[in-house]
């Protein structure tokens, strides 16, 4: 039997070992997760994830063509280059740039990963590719909803139910869920699911209605709240590995193009 | 509108000013709150919750009809009187006495609760009464569920969800509820409710499959479980006011004396 453990807010991982060599899904609906894929799939480079602004700031000042971006509760940084509305992360602007990126809880989860035995960012834009690869695993898997600084958001707790609902869809036996997870099962099905299958337009009902979303449209952000509830829409996987985030075939190609060049010095 | 939020574990709130104030419910269905109730039903005189095992041995030496009660990890302190079973909580054994009491999560609950402007103990046994405090009380509610260490418990978000839908029967446009407290009302719903009922047949099984539930069993306490889920079957309202927990009854008629006393001194 496989464990599925649900954290149903980062701050409830409060010890910087805790993930060490575990396999870790990161979630951050609105909006961390859902941007990042967005950002992976129309082109960027790489995401750094930075713990702080400050962080953020002296990394960019190491790198060439970067960007630095990011949020503090919704609004973008004074003096960063983007915010975090996946809206801003087109192909004329990001194109084979790295994203230095620092916002209120999701870039925390990431970080916290750091020690991971591996380390991917879920939600709905890229559901089926989470699913797959969580299938794919040996081993224990955590879920880690970002929650909003101290506290719960449905919207997460819903999104780790639907990717656990089709986890479980085939293979119910070979896993064991604990309370947490069994609750966002629960959530997953009662909030995100018509006739049995994950719906884009009841994802959407559920995120008008959230704490975070309200406060999103608030902030003139309702068209976010559409595109972070469309299933399968951006179909990759950003892997957050060796501190940066990237698409695992980016992250091959490179390990290639490191070998080979290993072996030219070597023959030299 | 009052506002009524959700922690789902104590670890949560882990600043001692967060609830000054506040209007607080803690729940520790498994056990803590439910044995508190069953205990004052029985005749104790009166709880007092202690963070630690040093500090509740540090209480008994300063009291006489005292016993010290707890738990850690589901197992009674090595050299204390009492564990954390409601079936030991006898009137036989407690009557008129002061129990100082520390477990593992529910006293933990009830100590950072120690500036809030009121605070009671809700679980299943108690539902309806807690359910009519809280409608009398004017501002801002807060539960919170004591959770398992650093984790969440399914049945101390069911219990809260079960509180919600009870208390919003009747009052439904009169409450606005956060993230958290929507999520514990859908899983009251869906947990620990038939045909729109709270039902403690359903309660006994969703507390079976619970993890902290399996443990218990595991330890030996399967009664314990099915005393935890029978619905107002101790219609007490345990009270924490001033460093301990009694029943409303008994601090009306204490503070009564010592009025009395103070007319009497004074008239002297």
């Amino acid at each position: 039997m496989k464990k599925i453990d649900v954290y149903l807010t980062q701050s409830l991982i409060n010890d910087d070992l805790f993930l060490k060599d575990k396999n870790v899904v990161v979630i951050d609906v609105l909006r961390a997760t859902t941007t990042i894929t967005v950002a992976l799939a129309n082109g960027a480079r790489e995401i750094i994830p930075a713990e702080s602004v400050t962080i953020a700031a002296r990394i960019s000042k190491g790198l060439g063509k970067s960007l630095l971006c990011g949020e503090r509760n919704g609004v973008i940084v004074e003096g960063f280059n983007l915010g975090n509305s996946p809206l801003e992360y087109t192909s004329e602007v990001i194109q084979d740039k790295s994203l230095i990126f620092s916002t209120t809880n999701g870039t925390l989860s990431i970080t916290k990963s750091r020690l991971a035995k591996s380390c991917i960012l879920g939600s709905f834009v890229n559901l089926t590719k989470t699913v797959e690869h969580m299938k794919s695993l040996e081993g224990d898997i955590i879920l880690v909803c970002s929650g909003k600084l101290n506290a719960f958001c449905i919207e997460d707790a819903v999104c780790s139910g639907v990717i656990l609902n089709n986890i479980l869809i085939e293979e119910k036996d070979k896993y064991e869920l604990n309370d947490s997870a069994y609750a966002c099962l629960k959530l997953g099905k009662l909030l995100a699911m018509k006739t049995d299958k994950p719906s884009s337009e009841k994802i959407l009902e559920m995120l008008n209605n959230s704490e975070h979303g309200k406060y999103l449209i608030s902030l003139g952000f309702k068209e976010d709240l559409k595109i972070c509830s469309r299933i399968d829409s951006y179909p990759n996987l950003p892997v957050y590995f060796n501190g940066t985030i990237k698409l695992p075939e980016k992250i091959e190609s490179e390990t290639n193009q490191k070998s080979q060049l290993k072996k030219i010095k070597i023959s030299k």
